[in-house]
């Protein structure tokens, strides 16, 4: 096997994990030693962490178009989609006490949700709710007609990832805000007052696209620092003015009330200053890796027989590849690659141990032959073209090879 | 008012939040910006993020005295305690179908638990749990003959805080479960099997008390990093092998399907070098802060009139020094001795904002006057006996100045 001459590790799993920005190391520095204090004591060091914390929000709320008062701090992303929904979940019986019994309620979202979201609302189906998972078309692009004709008066909350951790596939969530409010105008009163809520997990989004929440119409939507080259452990979520959600933590009087828990300030001061970066670097990081990203595409398609794309060839992440390589396990091709010097993944990370095929690549109609040999390459800020190329240079030997002692062999 | 004169800041509040020590912050430097992969990742990034984290969570079990597997790590002790409480509450319709109807199930706690357990049970009761909140003694102390008395063939959860937040006191948690086990061994087939079980708030304990959860006899048990000079936003809970739990949260397969979303890694290790640390210092840390704090006692009572201690006198951590100083209330003086170069709180940093009285004090039955003049002074690593004599020079001059200006006059 080829080696990679310069020893450089070529790191295309960003979607999975990413560096941290020196200049959110930077930022978090002062509160590990200095500004240790906790930020809800009176004196001085209190004052100074609770100073980093609502600066914080300030910064985060001022990305976002919000109000700093509609960000909790939570623990990252998965935290963040269980409060959304849980929170709306189990709030309703105090919110809507009469005429719509707890069974009736009714959820909307997607086959192909990060498990966060899905596992949550498979969850609330044993509590009584009923939740519709929609279909995505063969791009996995949500068609807004779909949600429209799932809506039901009793539908309490619509959860719809902005764009998917997998293949990358950006979804018209403004367009779904408006079908949705179209049709809660026309059905009238039917509809169980201020519902449905709308949720979007835009974890994957920051660096690419615009995350203002007036514009896309949302009332709930999820954020984390790993992903964006800020700390791990660290999340927010933004909730609309008046939404009330219920708590999924009991303890202290943190953070409205909402979530308990001595506030992380060197986490939350770190992923204020990577939503800073991800936004003012956004337009021109985003047009470097669109052109990076279609160069990719293009080689793997063209010189790798029998691959195919998945996800939509422009609706996409500009850092998203994601490919089935016909014949070979996904797998086995991390592991060649990985001795390559390149790492990168088959989808999703959160499940990577089990081995199960890709919910996202089932989701958009494909076959478990197909998600099998899912590779997704996700660049990120250190990505060049060079990078592409020595990519390029190993993959076809590795496939070559793999393919050699492959006991399938799938018409395409 | 006397000014400390090398502007040196006196930080005696290291219940509410301690610096990291420069070795935790060393060793979860290379986690991230090198080392920043994802655990659940197959290539050599992945491999060497999961590494640290089985590590850290091999170091922290051999402090336990547990397994491995029997660690999981979560955000914080707010977090561990709502795991492990809601964990055994709403695992029960799938644990105990028969006989026990969820409406009947009983959880044992103490009126001055932290307000993570504090208001986990609270909502459990609206919920149909029913719950005792035992009383403790004027020192603080809970006899293990009430947790007896308590006990219901019902009761599926003990949880009581190995040493209090606020005023320090250590219960006696090996006594309190021999208690449990020697009424369930005469009550017999009463009990729902298996139950109940023993959880402990220990977050507080580290640093000086034994952790070895063999000799304590407890199924669960909760820590954090940030009163042990560890990283904020990190946690862990206990489980004893075979104890089963509902998650808290849904979303990927993370630490043995119990708790989801990205590990933190760098924070996990900054824990198990931190838990490490204080289980090497622990003995000789306590006796050098046993004797601090005997003196400051010493020095509050005597120099100071109308000033009571709060807690046992010897039962105690040895950095805790909880005083009622009548008839001045206790922000004022956190603030006056903040503007003298002393940072100290009133209690529980959770609840500081909202100016309660302290159900810590109230538990331990004295009245609302003894809570508005409750201090808590927190001794740390730093804390040198010069310190202590500072704080005893500026002190008495501004209690005197707030008495001049008190509406009251309690009598003693």
């Amino acid at each position: 096997m080829k080696k990679n001459v310069k020893n450089k590790r070529i790191y295309l799993d960003h979607a999975a994990a990413a560096p941290m920005d020196k200049r959110v190391k930077k930022a978090m520095e002062p509160f590990w030693m200095e500004n240790f204090g906790n930020p809800n004591a009176l004196y001085k060091e209190g004052l100074a962490a609770r100073n980093a914390v609502e600066t914080a929000r300030a910064d985060v709320a001022k990305v976002l178009g919000a109000r700093a008062k509609e960000i909790i701090f939570t623990n990252g992303g998965t935290e963040s989609d269980n409060l959304a929904i849980f929170g709306v979940a189990r709030n309703l019986d105090i919110e809507c006490p009469s005429g719509h019994s707890m069974s009736k309620f009714h959820i909307i979202t997607t086959k192909f949700e990060h498990h966060a979201v899905l596992n949550t609302c498979k969850f609330l189906e044993t509590q009584g709710f009923e939740v519709s998972y929609l279909d995505v078309d063969k791009d996995g692009i949500l068609d807004p007609k779909n949600v429209a004709k799932a809506l039901r008066p009793e539908t309490i909350l619509v959860s719809i990832m902005y764009a998917n951790n997998e293949i990358g596939t950006i979804q018209p969530i403004r367009e779904i805000v408006k079908v949705i409010r179209g049709v809660k105008k026309k059905g009238g009163g039917n509809f169980v007052p201020f519902f449905p809520l709308f949720h979007t997990d835009a974890c994957q989004a920051p660096s690419y696209l615009d995350l203002n929440v007036e514009k896309l119409g949302v009332d709930l939507l999820t954020l984390n620092g790993s992903k964006i080259y800020g700390p791990k452990g660290i999340g927010l979520l933004y909730i609309k003015n008046g939404v009330k959600l219920q708590s999924l933590l009991y303890g202290g009087e943190q953070e409205g009330k909402l979530r308990p828990g001595t506030e992380n300030v060197p986490a939350i001061v770190g992923l204020a200053e990577a939503l800073k970066i991800a936004d003012k670097d956004r337009k021109k990081e985003s047009a470097r890796l669109v052109r990076l990203r279609d160069y990719f595409i293009n080689r793997l398609l063209g010189e790798i027989p029998k691959t195919v794309l998945n996800g939509h060839p422009t609706q996409r992440l500009p850092n998203n590849v994601n490919v089935s390589i016909l014949d070979v396990e996904g797998e086995s091709v991390v592991l060649y690659l990985d001795e390559a010097g390149v790492a990168c993944s088959t989808g999703s990370a959160c499940t990577s141990e089990s081995l199960e095929s890709s919910h996202v690549i089932l989701a958009i109609g494909k076959s478990h032959a197909y998600a099998h040999g899912a590779m997704r390459f996700s660049l990120g800020r250190t990505t060049i073209k060079k990078d592409i190329d020595y990519v390029m240079k190993v993959l076809p030997d590795i496939i070559k090879k793999l393919r050699m002692f492959s006991p399938v062999n799938i018409k395409i």
